[in-house]
């Protein structure tokens, strides 16, 4: 038995299904381990936007707040090829002062395909030091961290 | 001071150096961290075909091999702005039957800007199963690695 | 008046809409332009699949038919910042015996925001040449020309 | 005989020789063509830089300058398989008030490869809108143009 197997994760732990394209793909036809951190990237996003309503060019743009990645340890365990498709769900491990520690993992329904750990800062833009996680994304994300683990 | 000072690096280790160009770069104006991996790629590429003398286009059209990542731990430390310079330095840490282990070394004259560690392995396009390192590679490989030792 | 009002646009067109993200997005943090051609080949991946229900993995990896670009005329006319949203309509403007012209229009509800006339080929894998397009595939397109001019 | 024969390039045009890499390649083994846009506009800021002088990002983030890409008319004659190399040439066919047009030829001994026309403008950063180019950037491209021409 594998032993992160996918059927354990929370309930209402963000989870996106993509599917592999061809924009993707290198010449082996599966996916080029940079692109899986171009989709990395984007379901941060996806989730700060759309799970936990904080927008995300509004904090770049207007809040001059920016969420660099200053750690990520990562296991591709499967391939993924053209075609296929992958669920990745995003789970928050440890809320720091200023840093969010949170794990990808890349499942379908028979396979841990890969599993991925990331250190998120937030920083400011203009003098590109690390700030103090905002009080209104600190709530946000610990509702998340609840949610997940009930 | 600080603890992995580049000037530490072996004599003989394989290093590139580039310039951080409006493409890499995300709009905070520094590098996309996805274009660091690609960026990585390049350089584990340009190693095993400048340094090591092996034709990496053959390898995969004609040997029908193929070098999937399969592990990476990676610790971005300072930000590189469009612009700014970069070398990347590559060194094997551990050579496996058919898995290689390297240390990709971020740095300019006075920081160490990143540090990244990979585990390569190297397997069959036909079966997408690994296979033993071939010879010809294990004893190029082996023979870089002396030459850092020194 | 702007002479190519969106809303004139075929109402049967496949149109999708799409948010600027950061991995999109250039120092200037509005879409780098390489980024509008990826979106573009996803778009007509998106196209053959999910309008006219070809299924492009299918045909690359078991028909080994693939779809190479040999031309495109493009017109960006208003840039798009991270976080703005755009539609993308494709139209096909002709179908040959071995390749298929068509238009992308990149809009939103009031502006057409960039212009592409495309034309992409059907080839073999094999043997890199052109080949007629397949009659399946053809019947399905023509389909698509009719429900648009309608 | 072709009619676009690569060898009629002018001596002095500012010409880079490019290896196709493997993230360079997609699923059939050549160049993505989205790969192919980033290339240009990498070709275009070596030439400012390495050709003219025109420090790019001093161009960007000291003076906030940009130059935003509105035109683009390619033609892909040849496919470019991972390992293989082309030649990128750049001329200038037209210096506007606020636009520069151009073409890259992509090309080897015996083919040309590509051939690609564009219309890039310079903007201010501030305002997003065209600005009248520079008078020291002017004459960089006048004498590149005179030079050609010889």
């Amino acid at each position: 038995m594998r032993p992160n197997n996918p059927r354990k994760l929370p309930e209402h732990a963000y989870t996106v299904r993509r599917q592999i394209r061809f924009s993707h793909s290198d010449p082996a036809g599966i996916v080029f381990f940079a692109e899986f951190f171009r989709m990395f990237n984007d379901l941060f996003e996806d989730w700060l936007e759309r799970c936990l309503g904080i927008d995300f060019a509004h904090q770049f743009q207007i809040e001059e707040r920016m969420f660099p990645l200053v750690h990520v340890n990562a296991d591709f365990k499967e391939a993924r090829k053209m075609g296929q498709k992958l669920n990745l769900t995003l789970l928050v491990t440890k809320l720091g002062k200023s840093s969010i520690a949170y794990d990808i993992i890349g499942h379908d329904e028979r396979l841990e395909i890969l599993r991925a750990s990331f250190v998120t800062c937030v920083a400011s833009k203009k003098t590109m030091k690390n700030i103090l996680i905002p009080d209104d994304i600190r709530s946000k994300i610990k509702n998340y961290m609840e949610r997940c683990a009930t």
